[in-house]
């Protein structure tokens, strides 16, 4: 069996994401002689400031080299498949104060790349005449002012874009080893947060060693921005504050997850602060369990998001009937969309370079509310990661308009509600790998309630 | 006696920072019954992402108004003295995932502003008649496009930034409480590091524990991307990697420090990973130390800056002749500039808003090695706060170039600066607010060898 370690001891392979970019481009009708040209991100300052922003490589740019480095530039031959990498020259200046940067001998060892060139060689390269020069593709807006197409009968500033979003929806072995990786290091992370949540003090506590069970596994940047919310503050979606006491809460929600080599982990655990879930708790957490449980047992190749979506409704509908948060006809209540009143998001979204990652085909301004923020539309591919995170929110800027609005409020039962607003929210998100034949869960993170709850108790 | 938590009860003084702004233009020759403008950074995006880029407030805007929230704006009358902040209105879409924003009187609260109105009102206050409008005094590409100064007979966009940077430099009492408050928390982290370094295995671990130490605290941002350089790696002065391992190296150098409302601290130790400092590594400090408390001594109001820098570079030679690197005469060494290769960098520059704040007038076209590199230049006002940051390092690519030059290479002894390659680097750097008739030393972190060895021994 081939472990991730066994994959990530090889490169980063960007010569196969070349050409899948180079054959998605064919197969759309576009010149097979073409040359494809990206940029990485520039070093930028800090506005009024002489210290850079911190670095992120394009994605793009990545995609197609593997390389971290800023101030890069990358072209590609689709006729002779050869690819270039163009990395900053020795600045005698900058060595003086930050040592020797890579040189191309080292590049050309390090990334799945043909020839490296220093930067000043962009332009000679893209006017030399030794081959004919027919259609250049690149991004809109990532393009140097002083970068020259001239020697190109064409330019087509817009397949090369949604060419690598869309090979981006199925990932290689390596890319999946890497969010394997990610979510190894998010899991020690999640698991440390849950042996010191019954005594830390504030949820800054928490975001802290979350961080630093990361930083010390060698994931230096987080994925996003963690949420680390304690009791009611779990009922706000984007909560970002993380700096409140945890005295006299129930639960933490915590989202976080740590990135490796450009790639992303999104881990959500909910778990009580105590060691021990409320009855209330407890029972809105099964709810969300059986969602995801559900939904999860759904996927394979082929399968309908939207449909894998609807069923987390349904599910979230028989458990909120359960509980006699809701009442009447579960059927009713989905033709109404009630339950969008306590699952207002997406059941997931795909994941890779990004967090949120490209190729999800979202339909933002779908009226209907169950399904506009649904970040995936359509099939899933074999080959796709995806998440699924199902959650049941008790948030009085969402819930209250539905207890006013007459198509609603008939379901809910405002007397048994009451009971419920201290539980805040309850996620629970992993990472899936979709198959041929089912599904491969890449999180390893505790979920089970009696496995979260020996941890939190010192127990395991 | 007033302390920093009595200090920091109150609010951050924006409008004394605005009158001092106004009496500074008027002092220029400005315009008395002018307007003053500005903006707050925006709200902006990663790109190709759906996250917002971590927000750092605007230091010009700050200053005038203590807000640190995105997409603020704010006016000042320079003849009635009344500040208007503006702060975004209420997003309703917005509020379902982020809950409520502050409202305006919530920021009357919080800020030390005379009235507060949302966003969509700038320009009627703008163009309202119900005062003269004479000149508007704003920042250059800090002004929004959809931003009308139609009714202002002047629009001045010089004045006002020069008027803020040079006004930061003296600090009021509620700033210099803030650097002190984020020494406190920098301190411990950095002891916390002291009690880890001899058992970490990594630079990493300990710069997850220096941001755990301070997020913990209260302090989510550094200052400034740390140096975390065990060994060798601590002579090339913007060491960023910190993620190298520690066995078999002699030192750390952590110059990190944490950002508390906008203020930042700006800390250096070096102590070694054993507990105890080699011969040399002890007799290298020594220097350094001496370096530092000597220049330290010489601070007061109205000292030459650059005289306290020279005189680091006397106390170097001394040392430095002393261990045997140099050899001759210490006039003409420092005649020669040959200690530049040892301590290649300014003694330490304004600390504020910016960890290089505003206000220093550097020349950085200065044709003297010794001096290009030195932030500030000139004599230091009472209420400004300054870095002392003495160095001495072993840095190949800095120091080979001296040993082929026969300017210098006389000056040193090959044989004996052999014996110190392995120290790497040693600085050390404290905080220090000039006073009439002294100075404050703002940072309270260990220093002192056996101060340093027996914490990091655990005896302390």
């Amino acid at each position: 069996m081939t472990t991730t370690e066994d994959v990530l001891k090889g490169k980063y392979p960007a010569k196969a994401h070349a050409k899948k970019v180079a054959g998605y481009i064919k197969s759309k009708g576009g010149d097979i002689t073409g040359t494809l040209y990206l940029e990485g991100q520039k070093t930028r300052m800090i506005e009024d400031n002489d210290e850079p922003m911190p670095f992120r490589q394009r994605r793009y740019f990545y995609y197609l080299t593997g390389c971290a480095l800023p101030d890069c530039y990358f072209t590609y031959d689709m006729k002779t498949e050869k690819s270039t990498l163009f990395i900053p020259p020795i600045d005698p200046d900058e060595v003086m104060w930050s040592g020797l940067p890579m040189t191309p001998e080292e590049a050309l060892k390090a990334y799945d790349i043909d020839a490296v060139l220093p930067t000043t060689e962009v332009n000679a390269e893209l006017t030399s005449s030794s081959t004919p020069k027919t259609t250049i593709y690149a991004i809109p807006n990532q393009v140097s002012d002083h970068i020259t197409f001239l020697s190109y009968s064409a330019k087509d500033f817009e397949l090369l874009k949604s060419a690598i979003e869309i090979c981006r929806v199925v990932k290689t072995p390596y890319e999946i080893a890497l969010i394997r990786h990610a979510n190894a290091i998010s899991t020690a992370a999640h698991t440390a947060v849950m042996r010191a949540v019954s005594t830390a003090a504030n949820e800054r506590d928490l975001e802290a060693l979350f961080l630093k069970s990361c930083i010390e596994r060698g994931a230096r940047d987080q994925a996003y921005h963690s949420v680390v919310a304690a009791g009611t503050a779990a009922a706000t979606l984007h909560y970002v504050r993380n700096d409140q006491p945890l005295a006299g809460k129930l639960n933490l929600l915590l989202d976080a997850g740590a990135e490796v080599a450009c790639y992303a982990s999104d881990i959500t655990r909910t778990f009580p602060l105590s060691g021990a879930f409320s009855v209330e708790s407890a029972a809105v957490y099964d709810v969300v369990l059986r969602m995801q449980k559900e939904c999860i047992a759904m996927l394979r190749a082929g399968v309908r998001w939207d449909d894998v979506h609807a069923h987390a409704h349904r599910v979230a509908i028989a458990g909120l009937l359960r509980l006699g948060i809701l009442k009447g006809v579960a059927e009713d209540i989905f033709a109404a969309g009630t339950s969008v009143a306590f699952f207002p998001h997406g059941l997931g979204h795909y994941l890779g370079m990004d967090t949120h990652d490209s190729g999800g085909n979202p339909d933002y301004a779908d009226p209907d509310p169950m399904f506009r923020y649904l970040r995936v539309r359509g099939t899933l591919p074999a080959g796709s990661v995806i998440t699924v995170e199902p959650g049941i929110y008790f948030c009085r800027f969402i819930i209250e308009p539905y207890l006013r609005d007459p198509k609603h409020k008939g379901f809910i039962d405002e007397g048994v509600l009451e009971k419920y607003w201290d539980v805040g929210g309850v996620r629970i998100e992993d990472n899936i790998l979709i198959t041929d034949s089912g599904y491969d869960n890449l999180t390893p993170t505790p979920k089970e309630v009696h496995e979260m709850e020996k941890i939190i108790r010192g127990e395991a």
